[in-house]
């Protein structure tokens, strides 16, 4: 199933972050109608997986207290998949009030990162995903999990491929049907790419995995071609690179999709992205998140 | 010669283009004693193979006019090298009458682009370079030779590796001791990088060879890491990535040296470079062509 370069997919699934990671960082609370037309620019782009909020308490997360107001204004289209990160089953019943069809749980393959993140311990924070996951199943709902901090901890340093490992069986075992390895400060290069998700396609197989790389050191593209080389073909980024640190000038979050669309473009992989659609929303986000 | 990691180069070469090739992009005019400060800051940081400026007609490349005023003042140390770029005869003879020691001498690998960019036909130019390597060759002065758009270039679209093969053994055989290798457009993908450099390297050697790229697109690193998997060593880049156009906002020139001086401090790859001090290098060159 190579395409016309040998030896990397032929087709790829990009699950855009932007609404939910991107937004959930800037210094800048946007309005629903602003979030609205921007996922509205995205689905035109041709991006079928879009997480659009969090139900996380919005005391934590006051960018993205409009969860509930969002989802029943989604433009609707049988192709599209809108997803929102989910905490807790808290979260998961608010979730469910508007009818949330699939939602991410998250937790970290270090503990320190895990306990100062979410105040939980890992094994704590996959006992309340098991809770979640069931009751989601429940009700039909799909589940993807997140794990943070795969490679570098800001805390820890150098995280354990066998950690990583650990938590992503764990996670599939509570019946999430995709891990995403989270590279949260971005600090991963493609060797420790090759190291901890080579293992994983060994144990997992590559179909369930998803790549989620920040570009913080410029080193995330990289990565996604050394995960392509793997056979990984899920790869989560934001539109426009949204997500840095607002009191960190020029520090970049999640990697951008343009930059990840154009890496497929150029390799022949299908990502289902119109090129000119696409900047049309990267314009768009960044003259929102410019002017006051 | 393999470092911690596996499969790449225990130690590289960063030939730092950013006073050559990033200023000479810029909008603004530093002054020659702005540049000299930021020279200063790129030898304490540990770059020991700077390209300074250029001899090109100051008509053409008015950023650049200094280049006599400019060698004569540069901090002297034993391990630094200096050079700069040279058109032909003429400019050899500016870049004589100043004592540059080293010098560049630039083709392409695309006939449309190089009658664009010189006026002249591949062929005529390396010619002109032929003269140039040999009185250079007289005066003890050693030659590097680029060759722009060797992966895709802006007029022509792909560019076929045999003309690359080809123009860079002309260049050899003129008797330069080094070609860089130019993705001028910052358009290629790692997969672009393993033919055509992997075909450079099995012809000339992995050691005669530096890799030149843009990161227009966010593809450097990539292509960088995949150079490095080709025993590749040599790398341009220019501090505080400058070098985009001034005329489009947040595109990129060269591959920044920090992005590259992190990937290789990550792989456990020695390039002589203090973090610090290239930050203190970043911030100055930053804050200059900020200034007005």
């Amino acid at each position: 199933m190579g395409s016309a370069v040998t030896g990397v997919p032929a087709k790829v699934r990009i699950v855009e972050v932007g609404p939910r990671d991107g937004l959930q960082n800037q210094e800048k609370t946007l309005l629903t109608e602003q979030k609205l037309e921007f996922i509205r620019l995205l689905a035109d782009a041709g991006l079928q997986d879009i997480e659009v909020s969090s139900f996380v308490h919005p005391q934590w997360v006051p960018q993205l207290a409009d969860a509930e107001q969002l989802f029943p204004q989604l433009p609707r289209a049988a192709n599209i998949r809108y997803s929102a990160l989910v905490p807790n089953l808290k979260g998961l019943e608010r979730a469910l009030r508007v009818n949330v069809s699939r939602i991410a749980v998250f937790t970290a393959a270090s503990e320190t990162f895990n306990k100062k993140n979410i105040n939980m311990s890992i094994a704590e924070s996959l006992t309340t995903i098991g809770a979640v996951v069931k009751r989601a199943a429940e009700e039909g709902i799909t589940v993807r999990g997140y794990v943070s901090t795969c490679f570098v901890c800001p805390y820890e340093g150098k995280v354990s491929k066998e950690k990583v490992f650990d938590v992503a069986r764990e996670l599939f075992n509570s019946g999430v049907d995709e891990v995403s390895i989270g590279d949260t400060i971005g600090a991963a290069t493609p060797v420790d790419v090759e190291e901890t998700a080579g293992g994983l396609v060994e144990r997992f197989s590559a179909d369930r995995l998803a790549m989620h790389f920040h570009d913080t050191y410029g080193m995330a593209v990289a990565n996604v071609f050394a995960s392509l080389r793997l056979g990984i073909s899920v790869f989560d980024s934001s539109t426009g690179g949204i997500g840095g640190c607002p009191y960190a000038p020029g520090a970049t979050g999640n990697v951008a999709t343009e930059k990840l669309h154009y890496l497929f473009e150029r390799l022949g992989i299908q990502d289902g992205v119109s090129s000119p659609r696409l900047q049309q929303a990267v314009q768009y986000i960044q003259s929102q998140l410019r002017s006051s």
